[in-house]
């Protein structure tokens, strides 16, 4: 097993590297990561071999379907990963960016620009596309990465890793600028988590608990993704079929996400009007309805909702159902029930929305449209490193300049201090 | 003392009226913060009542000069925290500001709108003026805060929380917005470090084992304010004139706080010519000299400098001085020594200004200007709650901007995801 002593080894050389890596050209990253895209493809077939002795180890071990879907690597897949990689290389630097500048009445001109964060350590799950993603994510806004993925996908991991990292050493990238643990023990994260100094900032992209445990270790600022409890809420003066478009999009498209409507909450005034329908084309698509009594009374063979319902992220074709007097109750049960992740009025009336859209602290609060466009690329960010759930730092998608902190560059002419 | 449930209490009712804070109309906030600033001055002599059996206490204990003169209230000092919350008064609300705008494709408006982080936990340590300066700042954002002051100053922090509670209520701030924890049991703090969910945000200002302690147990985000080692490094191209007036300044004007000079580095070409006028004019105002080879070479009298005088942050009237090769190993120097808080370059060269202010990775970087100017009433903030030395969320002085966070606005007429 690696020491403690390894461990912070390994960190000096990556913090080492992220200074070189920090001024290093826009141009020479641009080619690394180009070349990385283009690596990916043709390194596929190796790839996939390796990312089968993980999917025939995870059978052995009898892991979910689902779990081993997200596992799988396939030519489509790896062909994403590298269109993702292209991506990215195309998108604007955000290092050395200038987002504030004043000139003080003494003179002196203060300017506020974007620097990389330094070094961050991600610790991930199963899907191996991770890997990738964050490589490109953190190399293009000038960050090293420490990789610590999941020992279920180390084979895939450790072959894409491989990949990358000769092609960014070949371009011109600092050899030490990525590193990937293959160490599966648990007691490493244990290790990682003390290097302050080393380490910047800590993602944990994967199970409320995992995201917990790190957060009670770490001595290193961490960047929480916790789970996705959004509501939609259709207000009396909701056009009532784009209410119905809508919440079918946010409940059915993609059911398995963060961003998709868990709980629908709807005005006692045209509950009786809306529910029917909507529960109908819902329930044709598969899914499953918990509602209170008055949802109950309107539509029939609704299950109860109970407490814990309102609580749950079902990421399934599950949706609780909730009639309620108006605007003020519904706020209130999504501050008490929510994950301040998204949430959504449909409705007519301005003086509704603005009233939604300021009292729900949500990191996305929506009016007429769907929760499910939460996402770094329907942001137009290109990419994301996942939606914090936090409010420092970073909140809702994480896309490059979230990756990065700012210094402040102070131009002056002999000024000194009265 | 108070147990967990206790503080869990409290923390609830703080979290709940943090809710109605972060919707409070701006001239209620403004008015209240000019009421508070004249219910100083009227109540002056109560606090300064109060504040003298805390300095009695603290000269039994037989605290150090420095720290009674930290701790003692006197009518300017008072009237200085008077004009400071009448000035934040004035400053503009952050809250509400639109910091981007875009229009995706689909039509869908996406804003980034600032908003109140939530609840803030204060910890410091004897000055009492920190208390109504972070009340100001915390209520002028719409935050909501708990503070925890230091037991030596618990009349006068009492004192001053009350007559500003009082007022705040008066002009309609929500009652429980602002709270102080008057138990000293050390214990407290570690019960307020795990009520994550409740306390969004934990400043630590004081020594650096409270930071690290605080660091250490913390589940909340920590936004640390460590020590400042700021170095001056005197290029060959230097105006030496200009070069020897922010030396001065930035060592002598007020050598007991974080942005004063701890390390000059002197390109060798010039030290000949600069070291012997500058070290004669540093020793008239008082200054120890502890310096490199080179330096003892060229002025008479300094002591050497050990390896520990380079790491060390003095806040008193010593200087440390190393003569350098060139700009290269002046820049490994600091970034080998110093603490990424300030750091200046003095020169005539336009490369060497650039080299220095992309490769030396401090909160501020400086051309030819005196370090001094690192604080929030001097980049034009105002106030400041501190000098961050994260690169997470807040980097250099913090003032109202860096105590929001951010939320996505996002405007549809009927949207959905493809």
């Amino acid at each position: 097993m690696m020491t403690l002593k390894d461990i912070n080894a390994l960190c000096r050389k990556v913090k080492c590297a992220s200074r070189d890596l920090a001024i290093a050209d826009k141009a020479v990253k641009d080619r690394a990561l180009a070349a990385m895209a283009r690596a990916l493809i043709s390194n596929a077939s190796y790839m996939i071999r390796e990312n089968r002795k993980d999917v025939a180890l995870a059978r052995r071990k009898g892991l979910s379907r689902a779990m081993i879907d997200r596992l799988t690597l396939t030519g489509p897949r790896i062909a994403d990963m590298a269109k993702s990689l292209s991506q990215i290389a195309g998108l604007k630097d955000p290092v050395g960016k200038v987002t504030e500048a004043i000139k003080r009445p003494n003179g002196l001109i203060i300017k506020k620009v974007r620097v990389p964060i330094g070094v961050i350590l991600i610790i991930y799950e199963s899907r191996p596309n991770v890997t990738s993603d964050c490589i490109g994510l953190c190399l293009k806004s000038s960050n090293a990465l420490i990789l610590r993925g999941g020992s279920e996908a180390l084979r895939s991991n450790s072959a894409i890793f491989g990949v990358l990292n000769r092609v960014a050493v070949r371009y011109g990238l600092p050899a030490d600028c990525m590193a990937m643990i293959k160490d599966t023990d648990r007691r490493i994260v244990d290790g990682l988590l003390v290097q302050e100094g080393l380490i910047d900032l800590v993602i944990p992209r994967g199970g409320e608990s995992l995201i917990r445990e790190v957060t009670k270790k770490s001595r290193i600022p961490v960047i929480k993704h916790y789970k996705g409890i959004c509501h939609t809420y259709v207000d009396s003066s909701a056009d009532l079929k784009m209410a119905e478009e809508i919440c079918m999009n946010a409940k059915v498209q993609k059911p398995g996400v963060c961003n998709a409507m868990e709980t629908m909450l709807v005005h006692r005034k045209v509950a009786g009007k809306f529910l029917p329908a909507v529960i109908r084309r819902l329930r044709l698509a598969g899914v499953e309805i918990r509602g209170c009594d008055t949802t109950r009374r309107i539509a029939a063979g609704v299950k109860k909702a109970s407490e814990k319902d309102w609580h749950t992220e079902y990421l399934d074709l599950i949706l609780s159902v909730k009639v309620v007097g108006g605007i003020d109750e519904a706020i209130a049960h999504i501050m008490k029930y929510g994950s301040y992740h998204s949430d959504a009025i449909i409705t007519g009336d301005r003086k509704a929305a603005e009233k939604f859209l300021r009292e729900v602290d949500s990191a996305c609060v929506y009016v007429n449209a769907s929760t499910r466009f939460t996402d770094g690329g329907m942001f137009g960010k290109g990419a994301e490193m996942g939606i914090s759930t936090d409010k420092i730092h970073a909140r809702g998608p994480m896309g490059l300049e979230e990756l990065t902190s700012y210094k402040y560059v102070i131009l002056g002419s002999g000024q000194i201090r009265k």
